[in-house]
């Protein structure tokens, strides 16, 4: 198959790179900033390049990694280039507003939404990784009425090119669950080190400060647009987590030894069964 | 010099290891349970063990690695037994109210308060490990009064030790900044797992999900201790976060592109600027 990557940042050419290392399809590559194309050319990233539509034209499944608002308009302007009954897809972090907006529209292609489960604390072309996907999850979000077919080859392709599991589930679930696993843990770290103590910590951290503020490097742009066209499940999820932390208050100001004892039980159980 | 470690569990087996390894002091061990200071002693993870009182007068350093509320207990119950002038220590998580404790005791001793900061979401002696402190930090907390060459042969000790970075301050300083670096990152990580969607998170998850989550696995009865004796520095941190999560939730509800990135490249830039 040709495979088509629109966007060659940290997301776009790691895919691009797992495509080469795990597959024998022809990876074909566009970026709008010219010189990233040629760079990716250049170190083999990509087979070929040219002329978005004429690539659309060619291509069997195409990727758009863009930033999420970027994404449906990109599409819809290109929409009479990409190749009959191809499979178009996306890489971006909620799916929701995406999915919904491009099934308003009548088109002589599939759109299934996706998103590659795996990123970094660092973007840009030249943080990607071919090892990127190894043990991440790739989520899909076909249409009530996507061919069955057009599914299981987005779904293949993601097997061939080894991601450790594949979801497919409807935007609404993937929202509601990438909330709680992404996007809360994105808004807690930030908010964890906007404490006064922050600029301190050295000398008197260790793992815990490490791995909870690691997410705060956050790319603001992106995020921003991801938490505001997701609002009502992150904010579900900000509502929750606050109320827990103030059990936890209650129970510190109170010294209720035992209920604050059971409170970290719970918490200890449910991290161990679920991992 | 011998050193005494009492109480073999993760932290003093692992201080026990530690020395063995980068050291050559005689390290004397004893452990409540019998049958733990008997491994210790056939793996050589301690050079020798015996009635606790007749190794306290024997040892130059003793480190006291219990619950933090059993600690200052079992240093007055042994008073008479330590070797005069000798160094006893401990390497529980919070400072102030053992230190400020021990402090209004006439002793023939030093008791200088310590914190090796390193930990495992697993206890015990069997997960102990001789590497556990090789990127920590060893804080310690002399009194005012403490002659510096007692507190000199304490960092002197930890530096032997292969710890990464000493750290001398006061009690209160200590249990302000661990307020900040350890325990609210603890109370966020089981506040998070507390999530009704926690458990549905495989699938769906990667390494924001792992890293915010991991020390959700918690020793329930130490960390309510913890807690509870340094009440007031967690409660400004539980505040301090809450009102942070406002803000984000404030934005996104109103839908303030502006207002949420700004706040999110405040916190991408400290986390850039402060590691």
């Amino acid at each position: 198959m040709n495979i088509l990557i629109c966007g060659l940042g940290l997301i776009g050419a790691s895919l691009a790179k797992t495509l080469k290392k795990n597959t024998n399809h022809t990876v074909l590559g566009w970026n709008r900033t010219k010189s990233v194309t040629e760079k990716a050319l250049r170190d083999g990233v990509i087979d070929r390049t040219g002329e978005v539509d004429d690539l659309m034209r060619e291509a069997d499944i195409t990727f758009i990694n863009f930033y999420p608002d970027a994404i449906v308009p990109f599409i819809l302007e290109h929409k009479d280039s990409f190749k009959r009954d191809s499979i178009v897809s996306d890489s971006c972090g909620i799916k929701t507003k995406i999915c919904r907006e491009m099934e308003k529209h009548k088109l002589n292609f599939y759109f299934i939404g996706a998103h590659p489960m795996a990123g970094r604390e660092v973007s840009g072309y030249d943080n990607s990784l071919d090892n990127l996907y190894d043990n991440a999850s790739f989520i899909c979000t076909p249409f009530e009425d996507t061919p069955r077919n057009k599914t299981d080859a987005l779904v293949g392709l993601a097997q061939q090119m080894g991601f450790a599991r594949t979801v497919v589930t409807n935007p609404e679930h993937h929202d509601e669950m990438i909330a709680f696993t992404s996007q809360i843990a994105h808004v807690l770290a930030c908010s964890y080190v906007l404490s006064p103590l922050a600029p301190m910590h050295a000398g008197y951290s260790a793992g815990s400060y490490r791995d909870v503020s690691r997410v705060a490097r956050i790319n603001a742009e992106m995020w921003t647009q991801l938490f505001l066209d997701n609002k009502e499940a992150l904010v579900r999820e900000i509502d929750d987590l606050v109320s827990n932390l103030m059990k936890f208050k209650y129970n510190i100001v109170n010294g209720d030894t035992d209920a604050l004892k059971a409170l970290m039980e719970e918490g200890n159980r449910i991290k161990e069964e679920i991992g």
